[in-house]
């Protein structure tokens, strides 16, 4: 239940020296994990690889530094209608083409996009490498972006907007972050709304790809059975003229500063659902902040796993909800802290008292030493299991150099764990929960409602 | 979208010669993979473990060969409640030290239930290997089934089916099964029904685990940084004395007979959603039914990827969903196939229409050799690639035990795929695709509306 962003890490307050374009650094090389390696190319393009052992697949990402933080009211989801469009042809390829080559390889081809960034990915076996470079960067260098494409396009992101709306746990999250972080790009869904999205013209969509996919933005990652070497002339031979020049890398995405407090205190979509969906949370620090480790061990032991005390309180002793559990989220220069549960409408009074009572008193004295130590051995485990597949280390690569600027090897964010202890917890506790919350609800109810909860 | 089972296969038509109690047979070794051992321990318990090179974690599953097609309608989610309760505490441990245990090695532990088996896993480190095979040893010999964790659970349990009914393509399916297979056991939800979950009593619900989780019912699966005589050692401790005799595993399920023809052409749940959710299907093969391969290959050309025809007709050409694409489900003796789509109501008809036709021309004329070729490919690529996780292996064991009675390894799957063709496909089609279909609707319709559908 608890995704805190602690695994790819790196303190970031400085800008990284600069690196001689061509040249390859060996970031790290261990058993959790194994060789990786970082290439600037000509054109600011960035190339970052992991080798693993034993497996036979590789994932490739290519990582555009645009999301939907980046956009205004008017052309809200324009970089999540992209991620569609970029799929329905290029100057040489068709949608049906670019399908047809990667289900014939059995790859599984897909992208999504996030409030800072997009990513276009292929998990393939490794000898169909090659044809996913050549696919994916295709799609992100030469997509055609047709009226006629963008209008049947169109229709399916209407369709997935509707579908969310159908989600109420998905719905809950969108509303959440409108009533924290109000009218501003954060608070606005990566969907875009009906209004925006039926707004939307082709110069919008298309303007919006040529300003924003341009190579400094973009970040090559691969990880699996790879080899740097050919996977640096694979994608030199896909970018061609695109690589030339001494432009470098865009800067580090920076946030427009911290959060202290929430838009509104509370939110609704009324709907006739059998639970009521509620997020409770509060502003929290950015991805860049030091004290994400000691945030990361305090929301485990708060809601992150079975032995967690809101799981233990509410669903275990009392039996009062399926889900409960909670979560951070760190964006550039700020983040937020919410717990989830969802339960039927007759007894929300009871679980919503005990969230808070449970986060108050962790407010108050903080968390013992030996939830601090359970905590960071979860944090642990859970991250070197996390990272067992391609994809996960394909987008940890990823994150580390568009997000934090900084690879941090595994050992290393294992290390800052350890170093956490309970005054660390309870300092951040006491300044988290202690801020004033927001509340948002999908269910069965009116607005005049809200107040009571 | 598409999720044949073919992962876990055997012919399975002749029993499995007697094996001696105690010994060990390597049943594969080879590099899409690693070595495959299996051993019946004394009392009838069945072993197998797959070790896998490069991987620093291991997975565990205890399966029982029980699952809600052995439920009658008054105790409808007996197997899953108890899945359920298995978590709430065993003669040694309460539930909060069971998670604790785990929650301090970042180990993930969980459980599901599916119409006929019900499996405990864990995901650990390899070194809490240990661990794993204790506690869940535990959980599922020595479970206490209190009157009082009943109670507490029940509600539990009752907002998850809230949950479920708030998640209109999860509802479908259910409502699908329904429609097909009307009120036999393969009808019914495996979450049981609101009236059926709050009339059961303790006594149905350890009886139940008393009478249905017995050691010739057990399979124990594990896959990753395992060794074969560690598990051995660790499971002959845990389980102890039960470990005793000479019975012999439980034989392997049998259907009860194939189903031709739909229990109801269609079903509906009004719900004032956004989307309307549909299923369209019909009866298909079980597992055991050798066609099986070639209904795979059929399944993927049709509605298994973006290349598939459906996705091309409905979605990339026509922008009328976000989502379409096709399954098929295998059970002893009897499987559906199905189509799912979501859109928005206006566009239900027209959706309904292009399904119908792509499967009556399909049934006439079967699939090209082309999209034979590239399915084939998508399947064998899909299988290698989704075997790369310790998960997926243990669950392939559990499946090939429990369902299949037989391992095959993984080369004579890919074999079997490269040798459908054409005719074969065709035969499939002209079978399933031109059987009676059922109609599974949720979405704001009234029951009159169903007959224009």
């Amino acid at each position: 239940m608890s995704t805190p962003d602690i695994t790819g890490t790196g303190a970031g307050a400085d800008a990284p020296a600069p690196v001689p374009v061509g040249q390859t650094h060996l970031l790290d090389l261990d058993e959790v994990g194994g060789r990786v390696e970082r290439t600037e190319l000509p054109g600011g393009l960035r190339v970052l690889t992991e080798t693993m052992p034993g497996v036979l697949s590789a994932t490739l990402g290519i990582w555009v530094g645009v999301g939907s933080r980046d956009e205004g009211p008017a052309v809200a989801g324009s970089s999540h209608f992209l991620e569609h469009l970029l799929f329905k042809g290029t100057t040489t390829r068709s949608a049906l083409e670019i399908a047809t080559a990667m289900d014939a390889v059995g790859g599984e081809m897909n992208a999504f996009t996030a409030k800072e960034h997009t990513c276009y990915y292929a998990n393939v076996l490794s000898s169909d490498l090659p044809l996913a470079v050549t696919l994916l960067s295709d799609l992100v260098t030469e997509a055609c972006n047709t009226a006629a494409d963008l209008e049947s396009e169109r229709t399916v992101v209407l369709e997935e907007i509707a579908m969310r709306d159908d989600e109420p746990a998905d719905s809950v999250h969108d509303l959440f972050a409108e009533t924290l972080f109000g009218d501003t790009p954060l608070g606005r869904s990566v969907l875009g709304t009906v209004e925006s999205i039926e707004g939307l013209t082709r110069d919008d969509v298309d303007g919006w790809y040529r300003s924003r996919y341009t190579v400094p933005s973009i970040v090559v990652t691969a990880a699996g059975r790879v080899d740097h070497q050919q996977v640096l002339d694979l994608v030199t031979a896909a970018f061609g003229d695109r690589l030339a020049g001494d432009t470098r890398p865009a800067p580090l995405r920076t946030g427009e500063g911290a959060v202290h407090k929430p838009a509104r205190s509370a939110g609704l979509i009324a709907r006739r659902t059998e639970q009521t969906h509620l997020l409770l949370g509060a502003p929290a620090m950015g991805r860049l902040d030091e004290r994400r480790y000691a945030a990361a061990v305090l929301d485990a032991a708060v809601g992150g796993g079975m032995s967690s005390r809101l799981f233990q309180e509410i669903r275990e002793k009392r039996g009062l909800v399926y889900s409960v559990g909670s979560s951070l989220s760190h964006y550039a220069g700020t983040g937020s802290f919410s717990v989830y549960a969802g339960c039927s409408k007759k007894r929300v009074p009871e679980v919503l008292r005990l969230i808070r009572a449970e986060l108050d008193g962790v407010a108050a004295e903080g968390i013992t030493p030996e939830e601090v130590a359970r905590s960071r051995g979860q944090l642990k485990g859970g991250m070197v299991l996390g990272l067992e597949d391609t994809g996960s280390r394909m987008s940890r690569l990823g994150k580390s150099e568009l997000s934090y600027g900084e690879y941090l090897p595994v050992r290393e964010v294992l290390a800052r764990l350890d170093a956490v202890d309970e005054d660390q917890v309870r300092a951040v506790a006491a300044e988290v929960f202690d801020r004033e919350t927001c509340l948002a609800v999908v269910g069965p109810y009116r607005e005049s409602d809200l107040d009571r909860l």
